[in-house]
């Protein structure tokens, strides 16, 4: 099907890879020149302005964002909306919070526009080569995108998910589920390094890998990032995180939802951040001030 | 090869299978009469004495333990080990506290036997059809049974992790990582639970296992668990456990080593076996002192 993609960043660039590979017609634009020259480079139609990309779609018209979580998702999904008319087809691929996806669902809505919103996970080389996308939306603007979904999805790789907002909010879990499963390997591979005995991760990841409860996606990247650096002595334990993990804690907290280890996770990844904490300089000085206990001094 | 096997519980009973399929001359017991008699049916040579069979091994004998952990395992192996001469084998394939194994490790090397540990995970259905097995000992033992090894696993499920103790160790840290990635997916799936939207679980699982970063062994169990049980009605949240989760956390402990989901997924375990628990007492208490707040009464 033509499909206009807007966004073409790592997913971006990847997902409209994808889709060509798969038969669709894409159309994509960015403001980032290079990564435009670049795809045009494989063959894909290029727009320079969001305008002239959603004139060239024929109706009903299909335009796949994939650009930043936030406002400029909001600018650009407001702007490409100008450029349509009832019954057209707003994809948004990227991590919206769903609060923002349900409000915008109600703002398109009122324009006769359609608004899907996938939740897309597989890295780079998922949006490649096939990803798992969670789509939420109206059911028949899903039915009108879902071949182009089937296509660019690993095989049983999508998942309509219901009412808009649906596919952000499961994709957001997910993200949080990862946040804690990442927490406890690491937590692990942490106290083998600590321990008596002298092992080879990149061969405890594999074996893992093969008949093991734990056996996973996340354990198979160990093996490849413990073959490229057997002891990561080339980085340091500064965690990031990008949103999601913290949107799964409030919304925890919204619902009173018990979930402590994904919040714990998210702490630590705040807490990776710091050389020193205001936290330990409280628990120093309280120690000194009942025990008479040494401090640490700042240098 | 030759070997004996103590020990027909889930495990060991289908390890038995395995073993023989894979052609070696298996030669089993147990206090259990019944599987005794079941794994006689299926071909297995049965003995109902420990003494008789290590007496019908070829030397080097080579007897697997699969009993449960503790006492019981000590006992079997003392008695084992007294029919044994120098150069025989004992392999502890069951979850054996790491301190026990580098304790009985000592204890059989005056005796001249080998001791090899084998963290074996991968649940009954592993057992039949090929295990994961992180082994610890002697080389020179190992090397002996590497085929064994070799052939109960599955392709690349085995790894020799060095010396006596780093087998069993390995796979406590296996255990604890999966208790954090349980409690992880766990807590995901309260929050959708707890949302707005209505999901179907079984599909989620299936979706996140195609593709998704979370992709994992666990998630496939739930897509099983969520088929035949879609909202889970007919259990309860009992979390039970075994050991090897609370001697991660103290091993963590011992070694100063930050392991906070990991501790924390063991501690939701003991939480979720009370109905009532005396910490939300004191709370309730605290806040009716200093606040006049309601309490809810016992009944």
């Amino acid at each position: 099907m033509n499909i206009g993609l807007i966004g073409l960043g790592k997913m971006g660039y990847n997902l409209a890879l994808n889709m060509k590979s798969k038969g669709h017609d894409v159309a994509a634009t960015d403001v980032n020149k290079e990564a435009l020259e670049n795809i045009a480079n494989e063959g894909v139609k290029t727009f320079t302005s969001n305008k002239d990309l959603v004139d060239s779609l024929p109706t009903p018209k299909v335009v796949w964002l994939m650009v930043p979580a936030g406002d400029i998702t909001e600018k650009v999904m407001d702007e490409v909306a100008s450029y349509m008319t009832e019954g057209d087809i707003i994809i948004d691929g990227g991590n919206s919070n769903y609060k923002d996806t349900l409000r915008r669902g109600e703002k398109m809505k009122k324009l006769g526009i359609h608004l899907v919103d996938s939740g897309t996970s597989g890295g780079m080389d998922g949006a490649r080569y096939g990803v798992c996308t969670m789509i939420g939306g109206d059911e028949e603007a899903f039915r009108h995108v879902e071949g182009l979904f089937r296509d660019i999805s690993v095989e049983n790789g999508y998942l309509y998910t219901g009412r808009p907002g649906s596919g952000h909010f499961l994709k957001m879990i997910h993200n949080g589920i990862e946040y804690g499963m990442m927490q406890a390997i690491a937590e692990g591979f942490e106290i083998l390094e600590k321990s008596e005995f002298d092992y080879d991760y990149e061969q405890v990841s594999r074996v893992w890998n093969n008949g093991s409860v734990v056996r996973s996606w996340l354990i198979e990247l160990m093996e490849d990032a413990f073959k490229k650096d057997p002891k990561l002595e080339s980085i340091r334990g500064v965690m990031q995180s990008s949103g999601e993990g913290k949107w799964t804690v409030e919304t925890a907290l919204e619902l009173q939802a018990s979930a402590p280890v994904i919040a714990l996770s998210q702490f630590m990844r705040y807490r990776s951040l710091e050389n020193d904490t205001f936290h330990g300089k409280v628990v120093a000085a309280l120690r000194n001030e009942f025990g008479g206990h040494a401090v640490v001094k700042s240098e």
